[in-house]
């Protein structure tokens, strides 16, 4: 382990300094560490006006990939190490908006955050232009090459799911063993509706091992896997 | 909502364009981005070479002190929708160490940030010099002041209990209900350890509403409290 080279160079009583104003306003990156910890939850429609340009500039720049890169790496390091049953019910799930497919063309579109899942998104979604996620794309080729069977888990309606399909199609996730929309009459939450079909899917005999979402809500409840990975997304929070 | 001012400036496919080679070694901060979200976990003695001094910029910056403001003030926003029993069986959790006082000054005299547990760390422990952490004493005051009661669970040992409640009153923590030690025998994992305490607390009466920690692993498991809250900590991880 290397040593902290500039470990001398600072004081020791270091919190008892003033620090002038901490005021959050205008620190993004406090924001954006505060969305990606789960400690603000509920942030969709409230992101601050101050921050709507950073996002933009992360979610179109490298840090994103970069971020996207180092989840996806740390997710196959772990894919690697599982001892698979190689009864064909070993299970990967990926969620599908922003975790496989990008939705920030929308958002571009719109010129806002603002996410409309009842209106504006439904129409984009079902133009099937959405791209790939490049990391997450290499992860699920890389997965499905050691063994682990698809699954993804979607909180679109059914009522997408032809648009869906063919764009999932055309952006390069052509196998999968289960592809779950949410019913077009459910009325449960995300976390509570995924919750469900991993249920089902233990039910069944799949193993869940792996399972990647850039919502917390993909990754919390029951039944969530034996590791979860949380992909990058400050744009906003499904509840 | 403000509208996003730069989005017309950005191509629609971005995410087709290349990057160069997205490495991510010296990306600090996504490997920080990747700990505080539990991607990496049990990273203690293994952070990257090219980010200890990364690390030691951003605990003793002004950015550590924006993220602790931060999750504090939202923290005590949700304290202050609570609706108390009344009964003074509310409760609020604070960890310890990292949480409410400040470890750095140790990994600054070793000059790494490696976590000896059993040598180093113990005996600076009870030189009992460790500094409050300004936002969660902060939070401490204010949520006490709102009728919670304070229980603090740590996972340093009995053993060290006497130099450390003389720090804990120093440091201003100088009221709880409770103050909870890991038994000097005791193997258990932090998350372990810290559940089985929660489900004690919970047991006599005790209604878990905040829980506040910089591990994970203070956070997770069972009888977690209504809602968790993680401080900032890239040093080191406790299983």
């Amino acid at each position: 382990m290397a040593t902290i080279a500039t470990a001398v160079a600072f004081p020791m009583n270091n919190l008892a300094m003033p620090r002038g104003r901490l005021t959050n306003s205008g620190n993004c990156l406090s924001w954006r560490w505060a969305v990606e910890t789960n400690n603000i939850k509920y942030f969709s429609n409230k992101m601050p006006d101050s921050c709507t340009d950073y996002v933009l500039s992360y979610m179109l720049g490298s840090q994103f990939r970069h971020d996207s890169k180092l989840v996806c790496d740390v997710a196959y390091e772990y894919a690697k190490g599982v001892n698979l049953t190689g009864d064909g019910k070993d299970v990967w799930i990926f969620d599908v908006d922003d975790t496989i497919l990008s939705c920030v063309p929308y958002f571009l579109e719109q010129g806002s955050w603002e996410l409309n899942i009842k209106s504006t998104l439904g129409e984009w979604t079902r133009r099937g232009e959405a791209q790939a996620i490049p990391e997450t794309l290499d992860l699920y080729k890389k997965v499905m090459k050691l063994g682990f069977k698809i699954v993804f888990i979607t909180g679109m309606h059914e009522k997408e799911s032809e648009a869906r399909i063919q764009n999932l199609k055309e952006a390069g996730f052509t196998e999968w063993e289960k592809l779950i929309f949410k019913g077009d009459n459910e009325l449960a939450y995300a976390e509570e509706f995924k919750s469900n079909r991993r249920k089902e899917l233990v039910e069944a005999g799949y193993m869940i091992w792996g399972n990647i979402g850039d919502q917390w809500t993909d990754l919390t409840g029951t039944f969530v896997g034996d590791r979860t990975f949380k992909m990058p997304n400050p744009m906003y929070y499904v509840p």
